[in-house]
């Protein structure tokens, strides 16, 4: 049985470590794009805050790890075509000669391409010219030399989303001058404007010059730097930067499925189910490459390294002839920005309307930890639920780091797993001690808050 | 409609609070003992550590903000009698006379009492003798007396569950000598042996004398101080101290009940239903002084005060005329000891065992956040589950303050209330980003390692 897995990222990785958990005897290749096989991606940001040094720690495994589990991995190697019906992978081997792989059953994690949003300019410009993206570990190593070498005063920061405001705080950090440029009305576009604002005050607080309702149109590079251009509340506006990083969402990369004849649905994403079968016989696909099974939403697409992970182990056991399912997402995140952590799961009022749901929601601040105790600082707890059933439909926290969000966060989202109503989660019996929490802990003052605000039901 | 509550600590504030809230235009008095109504006793332990101050930050709410509620206090007023039939309860005044208080429905909430653990010694001698417990706002305040006055250089915790752990923190950092004293095998019996021997470490490492076997006998008062007697692993041993802390645990407070019929179950504390009704007409009760309702165990003694808010509210509510039903315990605790936290949710072995499941665990560990990031260190974790069906029975954790130990015990705790698989579990969309998780967190390592540990299943 030889597996072939495509993709050194999260779902490529995952899912040739599962099939080598299962079956020793099975043969696995892992083909890699560049030379760095299983890289934290999310952790690219801290690679520029001077958190995480040298660049190589950045490695969930290394490569040595890796074959240590007894798989192969073919890096610098890029795939370009798949013969379904063969059972053949075709490769550009490093050398820039073409050879092919024969597979059992291939696992295709190819992930998403960096979005241009429509943005003229930015497919043109790259980081020669101090314009940037950040996805791969080829990119940071752009972005680094073009730092060092240049030393840039000022960087303009194309979105507001996670990577664009992990990376503020790492410009900041590095003494740069950072515009924050976001379409919507407001940063983290994830969370209600309500919340988002929390993380707006938190941007200016540290420095950032943050300009909401700003659609770029152009980037052009100029003698004296980059200009980007666009509308600003309706009025052109210009602005000139020394870099350029263009953080504004992703596109799955379905190159070489959709030419192998694999169906295309959500946002363009390859079209899997539960099971990651792509329809295309012994041909699997997992990770930011396909739709997501949303357990709210149904099918979706929301790219997330968690989910890649999770999809990627699901195909690895399945390609060994398993059935194993994915189980959904509930779309969970959290992000640290300077000193504040926001975190989502579930829905949020638009989304569950479009699911079919009746959503209410209503926002409460509670303490961290009991008020005497020193150190309390509050958590702002937005719930969504059904106004009909009382269902949990979603959760948004902002708080302080170190108040513990990104678990608070992940209660929420097993209750939510389990669709447990708000006054069930009212009453789970969770943990108390007077440093750490109350005796009805934040996140259930905050659902106790939407059923007050609920008119009572039979 | 007048109703009455007994007792000013969890339960019967907290069944105060929900009759007034859900009917503001109930008639709700609480009858209190003492002058310190809703006083948290929780975080006595950090009045003493120097972290909390003054005494008075110690109350969740202040007489004047629970009267602002609308109820009525009746403090310094002893409940000496129900009169079931009559539906009166008679009290004694804070003047030392006799009275009585008409109601229409009775909840009573007077708690628990600190157990002498068959001590000899220990029910005779009291704070003139530098004997003390620490259950209640009078103990503390002559524990202070005590310890301002005498400026005890020594004190002997007799045990180390979790009020004598946070005592013997409070002690050191008074720059007193500890020695505690812990009847079984390892402190912190709640925990298993292996994890429980981490706090054990934690406690020696910040200069406590921690002395596990030992079976106290007897503590008498001699010239030089106190002494302490009993049997070590077998051997004799007496050991003389200035101050003597008993934290042996406590005992259902039932007098009042009984004495008006109601039945007494586990451990002795009066017997409950889900609705908190006695079985006594108009007469409810919750709290320390009555069985809890455990979703695993059943019908148990578990006294916490988180069961004793739910449980209040419950009672409060059904007070009322309303159905609301206690959702059950699952033993959730977390107590902070030094730089530690451990947590529990769930049963362990022998529990799980004598409530007819057929439990393994193993102990796993992974850092509470990627290793790249600042600051990542282990978290212990002992999964429980039922070798047959794969159900999670329970969790126990132990980490570094700091590690998000006591929200991470809530998502097994949310999963125990749902009845969750450790499969599905391992399964769970959680949270991630690097600075505070790991793509599958640490709970899900912890619950893949499990799954590692057992024969496959069909």
């Amino acid at each position: 049985m030889h597996i072939v897995a495509i993709g050194g990222s999260d779902a490529g990785i995952s899912a040739a470590l599962r099939a080598r958990e299962l079956d020793p005897s099975a043969d696995v290749t892992v083909v890699v794009a560049d030379r760095y096989p299983n890289f934290s991606i999310c952790g690219i940001p801290y690679y520029f805050t001077g958190d995480v040094h040298p660049w190589q720690t950045l490695a969930h495994r290394t490569s040595a790890d890796l074959e240590a589990t007894g798989m192969s991995l073919r890096l610098d190697t890029f795939a370009t075509r798949i013969e379904v019906a063969g059972r053949r992978l075709e490769v550009r081997d490093p050398d820039g000669s073409e050879s092919s792989i024969d597979y059992d059953e291939l696992i295709v994690g190819t992930g998403a391409l960096p979005s241009s949003a429509g943005i003229a300019g930015l497919d043109e410009l790259g980081p020669e010219d101090g314009v940037h993206v950040l996805h791969s570990m080829g990119d940071t190593f752009a972005l680094e030399r073009d730092l060092d070498e240049r030393q840039p005063k000022s960087a303009i920061i194309i979105g507001a989303g996670y990577v664009g405001l992990e990376m503020a705080e790492a410009f900041i950090a590095r003494g740069m001058d950072v515009t924050q440029l976001q379409r919507g009305p407001e940063v983290l576009s994830t969370l209600d404007p309500e919340l988002g604002g929390l993380i707006h005050d938190e941007l200016v607080r540290h420095g950032v010059d943050v300009v909401t309702g700003s659609r770029v149109e152009t980037v052009t590079r100029n003698p004296n730097g980059l200009t980007v251009t666009g509308i600003h509340h309706g009025e052109p506006f210009e602005r000139t930067t020394d870099l350029v990083l263009a953080v504004v969402g992703v596109k799955p990369n379905t190159d070489l499925l959709e030419r192998a004849g694999a169906t295309l649905g959500a946002a363009g994403a390859v079209v899997v189910d539960e099971s990651m079968r792509t329809g295309l016989p012994n041909v699997w696909s997992a990770g930011d490459g396909v739709v997501t099974h949303h357990r709210l939403l149904g099918v979706t697409y929301l790219p997330l390294g968690t989910t890649s992970h999770k999809q990627g182990r699901v195909a690895g056991e399945n390609a060994l002839g398993g059935s194993a399912r994915f189980a959904g997402s509930l779309g969970t995140q959290v992000v640290k920005v300077f000193d504040l952590v926001a975190a989502r799961t579930g829905v949020r009022e638009h989304e569950a309307i479009a699911a079919g749901f009746t959503p209410a929601s209503t926002t409460a601040a509670a303490d961290d930890h009991k008020a005497y105790y020193p150190g309390a600082k509050p958590i702002t707890i937005r719930v969504t639920g059904d106004a009909g059933t009382g269902r949990l439909l979603g959760a948004q926290l902002v708080g302080a780091y170190g108040t513990e969000i990104a678990k608070r966060v992940d209660t929420f989202a097993v209750a939510l797993h389990n669709e447990m109503t708000i006054d069930a989660f009212s009453e789970l019996d969770l943990s108390y001690t007077p440093p750490l929490g109350s005796p009805w802990d934040a996140v259930q003052v905050a659902t106790q808050a939407w059923a007050r605000s609920q008119p009572v039901r039979a």
